[in-house]
């Protein structure tokens, strides 16, 4: 998995960071310039020298988390042995860590599409269209290959991808399980989810 | 399914109509009691002649929908053939169908969870443990029975609920498929996650 590392400098990232604290808590409408900057110790003008505007930041927030998932999902098939069983648990189990592991982005990320302006709405279903069809095409393939028994691959790459996601709308850490043990379980379910002939229990 | 049908008078349904709106496209901390008033058409007084607070009106839009979810699911099971596999296959077409055909409500009481006053959010727990435990007796059931092969039925009836739940975050009205036919395949598909020995295409 791509190391969750800052790509900004330090003064922008606390307020990149303090930005996402805020969405989270009270939502992009909720939250105002000056909450940003206060919650950042800066000043308004110290966001506008990052970002041309409060969208402009959302929108970082957002297609940087994006990017990222795909990139996650691209690596983990890729690793992956070249059989689409293999494939999709790989996807699956990192499709799970990757939102375990940033609850706080992922909500935003889930939650704030709304708040998108059209341009950036737009670049966000290609994102989320992109990082969909990657799973579209190794359930399409298990299929294809007569591994996967689904009637309906799409569907069920899609009920994979949110059951996956949703994973952050529950998780807490410290809990009975750990984030690799339900990413495991994930894995197999999505497997069985998508009718694959190795049952279950196979990973 | 039961009805949706208002339960409040005409003045204030109008009001629960308008907040719904408001929180939807804004959030709970981005609407204020003088926007639902605009929305309405009325008055912040009018708004208070129902309700005590902003959070007495979220609490009823949150809190009247899982009551209805409850509900819902328990029709479902109870008039469904007294087997598991019909039974979840009932809850899951049933939650579908709920969620899809309210993706408004259906959002809100799933990201303003962040905004209920503690007692509001320990009643909001309970009534989602209700309903996961509804979901989870028919799975554990099942594996009881021998119908469901999963080795982790808390898992997979927690990846059910909650890939049914995620229908309303992509479910749009006029789409390809029927809300019906949407929740036809979740309710093979929740089959298919649990194991079920009737296989993915069964129901």
């Amino acid at each position: 998995m791509p190391q969750r590392q800052p790509q900004h400098s330090v003064g922008q990232e606390s307020i990149f960071q303090a930005a996402l604290t805020c969405f989270y808590r009270h939502g992009y409408d909720g939250t105002s310039v000056r909450d940003i900057a206060k919650a950042s110790g800066t000043t308004p003008a110290a966001m506008y020298h990052y970002y041309a505007s409060k969208q402009d930041l959302l929108m970082d927030i957002i297609g940087r988390f994006m990017e990222q998932s795909i990139e996650v999902t691209r690596v983990a098939i890729d690793e992956a042995k070249d059989e689409p069983p293999a494939q999709l648990f790989a996807a699956a189990r990192s499709h799970v860590l990757w939102n375990a592991s940033d609850v706080v982005s992922s909500f935003v990320v889930n939650s704030e599409i709304r708040s998108l302006e059209p341009d950036n709405r737009h670049h966000n279903i290609a994102q989320r269209d992109k990082l969909q069809r990657m799973f579209d095409a190794v359930v399409a393939r298990g299929v294809e290959e007569g591994v996967f028994m689904t009637p309906w691959p799409r569907e069920a790459s899609r009920a994979v991808v949110t059951m996956c996601t949703a994973v952050a709308t529950w998780y807490k850490s410290g809990g009975e399980l750990s984030p690799e043990e339900i990413a495991d379980r994930y894995g197999a379910m999505a497997l069985s989810l998508v009718g694959s002939t190795l049952g279950v229990a196979s990973s």
